[in-house]
């Protein structure tokens, strides 16, 4: 099954329509920009005002088809949506505010121009629920997948640099959100590609797996109130993120598997399906919660940052150790937390 | 013929490597960051100070194998210096000075992996030429082409910044360098990519295409001394610049096809193949020269310009008018300049 809806009698291809007017298609889609971009779309390059007295925050992220995902268990809209999301989650961890994007996009040439208009309309609606810019981008053929890549650009305060840097022994371990539920949702729709237009057993999961949510706010204030030491976002799973932590920061860490949380909607369908919810949470990526290390000196930043996010829960999973290993507690036994996700 | 070498015995492909391997090697080629450059390569997303007093100037492109290389005419280096010598030009036709660099690639996962490193070797070269530092990038995996997008950012002056709109009717239209090489040398290399390893009957054409020099240090001055009221890069041609530059400011353009700069060597291949030089030089994309508007009353900064910039020519080549038409006078007949390259 395609989710790619031609049902409207139009059959019209990308290429039929040629580049200059995909692009002024794009263009006559996005909002008027903020007076600090000078030049925007339709120029060499895009020309912004930087923030005054804030650093320049920069990250590029790609979504490509066959990798990570297909038309036959995500809508266009939701690929447009998604692929701004992580890189505005990577925005989050820095304790950035979004400002400005570039859209570079690999067409093959036989694309329906409903998927790429609906791709364009979910990126843009994730740009305007975070208040980023689109500025400029490229649109190229493509002789195989669909390439998306995303530049994002965020300004924090210069003393307000969220790195993964600074985590230190005894420190207190937080993530946002729960965990796992991405990958769930991605399972569900994997295995019912119909599920996409009908009811499903656990829509919280298939909504965080097509329209997750950077925790964008959560970044600004944590970078701000100095809550945290270091931080990351939960691209690739929890067990990737931990590792990464840890390794960057030349300290151990252990993990309270009862502590994670796990939403129960998707612990009763893994125990439905077969599945390890612990698993499904260490491993499986595209949360793109936040995961952040709190020392005892900040305990009172972190309390009161708390009050101020009500939209998300921050929880307690661990902490950070000085054996350089990361570990796991499950069921009264410690052993080495398994490696998360890898690329290749 | 393949130009891909694998006789050092070794079929290392990127997948053997691994990511975090990938990564590590990427991020012991850089070079020491500037003091500017708060937070680099393997974290969240890099950090810069924007430069004082000025605007940050964003481009992104992409080179994505089948459709702008193929590693049977152009070697991985090459590839790895162009991609970034394209996002350069953007750059310079903006009167920017580079800054910062992110590189994203698709990586199938067969390739092998001296490609992988000749093209980031390439990339190095083409960053360490022109003083911009790669602080960023992502890798993935491709169930297709390599594909290799560039986003560059760069300063300039709050009210230095070039761009397409300025030209007004008597204006004059100049261009840099010599125009139509790249285009041969793409010619050269596809009929005989044996050339690559051989002495070649054009060699200036063949540098002109695998090693483009973005006109940098033109686009800084031109800015910075106010010599034109309007400037592009010629990325897809010179007839597809004019036409756009005319287009941005809604005027016309006459182009003098006499006056058009092209290499001799050039000239002198054409004639020996059948090939029209003219039709190569308007239609022949990627020579990434310079196309600017000079009005009269700047006619004295440009001189003083053209005493500053030696190492590379200028040549007036026609006028802005009123008449919204795109006119090439040639052999003393008037026609429409025939439109430029398109992608799709």
């Amino acid at each position: 099954m395609n989710l790619i809806d031609t049902s409207n009698g139009t059959h019209e291809t990308v290429s039929d329509l040629g580049e200059h007017q995909l692009i002024e298609w794009l263009h006559s889609r996005i909002p008027s920009p903020p007076p600090w971009v000078k030049v925007e779309l339709g120029d060499d390059a895009a020309v912004v005002e930087p923030k005054r007295n804030s650093s320049t925050v920069l990250t590029v992220d790609a979504l490509i088809e066959g990798i990570h995902f297909d038309f036959s268990f995500i809508k266009p809209i939701d690929v447009g949506f998604k692929s701004l999301a992580a890189s505005l989650s990577d925005l989050a961890a820095m304790g950035a505010t979004p400002r400005v994007t570039l859209l570079s996009l690999a067409l093959p040439p036989k694309l329906p121009l409903r998927v790429f208009k609906d791709m364009v309309n979910g990126f843009l609606e994730a740009a305007k629920q975070h208040s980023i810019q689109l500025v400029g981008g490229n649109l190229s053929r493509s002789p195989g997948p669909l390439v998306v890549d995303v530049t994002a650009l965020g300004a924090v305060g210069r003393r307000r640099i969220l790195t993964r840097r600074g985590a230190k022994p005894g420190d207190e371990l937080f993530v946002s959100g729960t965990i796992g539920s991405a990958a769930t949702g991605l399972k569900i729709l994997k295995a019912e590609p119909s599920i996409l237009q009908n009811n499903s057993s656990c829509p919280s999961a298939i909504e965080r797996f097509c329209r997750p949510t950077p925790r964008v706010r959560l970044g600004e204030l944590v970078g701000k109130n100095r809550a945290a030491s270091a931080c990351i976002d939960l691209s690739d799973g929890l067990a990737d993120a931990v590792h990464q932590l840890a390794s960057a920061n030349d300290v151990g860490m252990k993990i309270n598997s009862k502590a994670i949380p796990i939403d129960p909607d998707v612990v009763r369908w893994c125990q439905e399906h077969g599945s390890n919810a612990l698993e499904v949470a260490l491993q499986g990526g595209e949360d793109y919660e936040l995961l952040f290390v709190v020392p005892k000196k900040s305990r009172r930043n972190f309390l009161a940052l708390k009050r101020l996010i009500r939209e998300v829960s921050l929880t307690s999973i661990g902490v950070v150790t000085s054996e350089i290993e990361v570990l796991l507690e499950h069921n009264g036994r410690t052993s080495l937390l398994p490696p998360g996700f890898v690329h290749f």
